[in-house]
């Protein structure tokens, strides 16, 4: 693809093209990070970058650049570049959509392989691929355009929609409904029974987990993930919420819109997200607590109570994240506070 | 089923019937929690429940309660509210009995699928149900009733007691031992190898993990959970012990009878764990610990030497619970503490 | 196998035999730890052994013993007992090399089973063995010697080097690149999309992730755990890297040679780590993060900032190990100090 075709591309898209320059006209063979990007690479720089990612700029051997066109320091110095350029709003963005332009995601529907196990009664729409060693449980549906990778497995009565990706050898449990557009990966496992054990003299009394996990548009769902189903009633991924890799989904909880959940993190049965929640690294989330739209917490926070829309929060147990730098500042100190209040003691009784 | 039924059975269970009204005597078609209940569906309210659901008692459209009979504000509301009710001791018991009653699990034999592919001198037990694309190595052994999933592969020489319901893609190695009526939820390795390194000059030596893992009856584990075999000897996880999702067991690990464990712990090599403990989510434990019976860690838990019987703790490095919550209130006011001994410091120096 | 043998092939091995003693020379048929040990069992006591162990050697039912050499308390200890004994250097290495003896691990190849599913264009070398129900997409690669367990997902264009041992259902994606003698566990994912999002007005726009996951030589990558490709180039796994279960590598991730990262361990996007680093248990390591050589992180550690090579840290955020403990141990008297403090004031003020 040659560079003059990728800013026609980008256009199109949601990047907002603010000026450009077209001498080389080089050709784009692949995409690449500005340090190890070579001849007839694009790369890209996002807006607000760190020094030593801009610093890269002048030595990256990249042929095309795609820049952040709100930056003076980036405007004056594509003056100087000699190579091609164009200036975004969304650098990063731009990328992603050139990625799409220069390595396109041929899903091609290879149909219904011979050794995929099919029970009764199942009804798949047209263009839906199934891979070699699949197992689909009886009454189960599968919209149009989703593929079904090597080795997963469905339950049975499990609706999945249309342009779904389920990689290999994940699971889905029965009664489970997926919506349009969901990716799940490798190893994931959607529905599961949730862990309920009541406590008798006798032992672990098990409480049936009879309820259902849905999952709705765009959802993605990492590799190794876990959702569990409840006991009675839902759990509910909001449209467009993407979760990353090893993290555990109680029973019963429901996410709004369009959060984001980083690897590891674990969210505790009937705990009830808002929209467009942010939870970083290994987070855990206590049991039933509710949790206001925008929220953010950073990497290995415990969220034990109730946190109110649009704060952002740290540490355990979780703290408005300002306070909470402080006083991990302090925390560091703590061996000198003792000290001095030992010394302060001791002049004060003397 | 109608009401009245549910009474029957329900006095035959171990939730302790005190008391009850049949008057519209309903037909019961779902169980539901308090908020969502329908008409014709049950609903209960456990013994010392909050506030906030205690009061969705009046506005439940639940046509039937399951209620506590210890607990005299729900007793005298029981003589104003319209629909039927059962009073017990035990309504969280008769709320998991009651969905035994209403979703019964009817796990039918399906028999050995055409497409499992068995090894040689496998012996498998009447009632044993095999499913599509499942692997059982040489010499394994499969116990009556037992329910064997999808996907799942079993290597050789393993012994699987009876009623033990396995699901889907798990893999059990070598030389497990599984005792009866446990669960292997999907997904879930039983039995690999030991992480076991030790360092040379030449790099890393692994130490042969020539051990296995035994579960003993009415073990259940979670989805993408992980059980390690050790080097030598068994890890053993005590009966009716339950292991929620993502959990890591490390080689050597024993745990006693009753034992739970949520999601995301991880217990370090060697770990040595009483009867009836309970961690909760992404506790941690270290190598060769000894943990005394009914500790409960609360969340996040680092629990890094040995822990008394009976205690409760909680935090990093693991504190008794009380001190820690005291010392995390003040955590909190650190930036204030520390700005007042920088103020008495300077006072006292004048 | 006979105890006198085993001093013969020790010599051959990196253990360093120092003295030993035969007089019984007993048959031996099994290793175990000393306290589990029996008659003609052998077992061992590592260089520096706590004292719970060492009080071991004198119960111990075992028939040989393999010993420190460096260690005067043990040297005269075998003068009085009754069992034949090793002195070795490295006790530890010895034992790792007795259990390859006595239990040796006897992979041969079993052919391509007839259940397996090979794509177009595959090329497979000499003396692999492909379990039952496997998948190999179109254009893979599989070296002589390679171990492929059941149900194993390969997908296309993927590059598998000689003597790999890949265990029952893992996956492995596209253009994962593994080389010589690895190890991949039960359900682990190599090469499962990075978690790459954008966010934009209409909620979260997919980074394609095009690149690629290399292992290098003799890495090992525990039961269930994720290793993520990343949007453009190469998440790099170090040569003899060991990576426990259920940990998270991110990607764009590179480690160097010989790191060891334990259970749940979650590395972020683009972290670079380098040679020889330990990373215990649930550490987590933030995006972007550079780690020096041989630097060594206890368990629950959370890596926010760059790590100077050789340092030890602890606690979140990271900490000099000596420090944190330092101020864990001050942390447990915060309410004390906060007493002192309000004390001082209120007497200051007066």
């Amino acid at each position: 693809m040659q560079f003059n075709e990728i800013i026609e591309n980008l256009k199109q898209g949601q990047s907002g093209v603010v000026d450009f320059k077209i001498k080389n006209n080089p050709v784009i063979l692949a995409a690449a990070s500005l340090d190890k990007a070579k001849v007839n690479d694009i790369s890209f720089l996002d807006n607000n970058s760190p020094l030593n990612l801009r610093n890269l700029l002048e030595i990256s051997k990249a042929s095309a650049l795609l820049l952040p066109a709100n930056d003076n320091y980036i405007v004056e110095m594509t003056k100087k570049i000699q190579v091609d350029w164009i200036l975004l709003k969304e650098p990063k963005i731009a990328f992603a959509e050139t990625l799409e332009f220069l390595y396109p995601s041929n899903i091609e529907s290879e149909g219904i392989h011979k050794s995929a196990v099919i029970g009764t009664n199942v009804k798949i729409s047209p263009g839906v691929s199934i891979g070699a060693n699949v197992y689909i449980g009886d009454n189960t549906e599968i919209g149009a355009g989703t593929v079904v990778h090597a080795g997963v497995v469905v339950y049975k009565n499990v609706s999945i929609g249309a342009k779904n990706l389920i990689h290999a050898n994940s699971v889905i449990h029965s009664g489970s409904t997926l919506g349009d557009e969901c990716v799940i990966n490798a190893n994931a496992v959607i529905g599961g029974e949730g862990f309920g054990f009541v406590p008798t003299s006798n032992g672990w009394k098990k409480m049936p987990q009879v309820g259902i996990v849905i999952l709705k548009n765009k959802v993605e769902v990492g590799s190794g993930s876990t959702i569990d189903r409840p006991s009675v009633g839902e759990t509910i991924i909001g449209e467009d919420t993407k979760i990353d890799n090893l993290v555990q989904i109680g029973h019963g909880v429901t996410t709004g819109k369009s959060c984001a959940m980083a690897a590891q993190v674990g969210i505790a049965g009937g705990a009830q997200i808002g929209d467009g929640v942010i939870l970083a690294g290994q987070v855990g989330v206590s049991n039933r607590v509710k949790i206001g739209d925008r929220v953010i917490a950073s990497s290995k926070t415990g969220i034990v109570s109730n946190v109110e829309a649009g704060k952002v929060v740290s540490g355990f147990p979780a703290l408005p994240n300002k306070l909470w730098l402080r006083c991990s500042a302090n925390f560091k100190k703590l061996p000198e506070i003792a000290k001095a209040v030992r010394q302060l003691d001791r002049r004060n009784s003397r």
